[in-house]
């Protein structure tokens, strides 16, 4: 795994977190993942340890929870 | 203000969290901050917003908390 994966789901705390993280890192360098909306995907975040979004999912596998957006719970609700 | 600033406080989080947010953004792009150590600049993360440590501010002016280390009351404490 070359590139960092920004989980989301939509909501405003989200969104500005995600214009942050690109500006940062560049748009080259993470893939963004709406869970909100492909929800096929919210496992495999909560397996990588996601447990709010925004999060950032390293290379390396760690998780960078980013302020709060809404708790996987939400998420799933 | 070009860089980002990355305050902490020490703590195993706050470590965590900045050997990977340099991973990502470079070590030239990033000031590193110990609050918990240079205390004369805890009110000017304050004033910037910070609200727990470890936290980026980006060079827009955002605050990204990241994780959870410590609240500013605790490190000021």
């Amino acid at each position: 795994m070359s590139k960092s994966i920004f989980y989301h789901a939509g909501c405003p705390v989200c969104v500005s977190a995600e214009h942050d993280i690109v500006n940062l890192i560049g748009n080259d360098n993470v893939e963004i993942v709406n869970i909100g909306e492909i929800r096929g995907r919210i496992n495999e975040a909560e397996k990588a340890g996601v447990e709010s979004v925004p999060a950032l999912l390293t290379p390396n596998g760690n998780v960078l929870h980013i302020n709060f957006g809404a708790s996987m719970a939400d998420v799933k609700g």
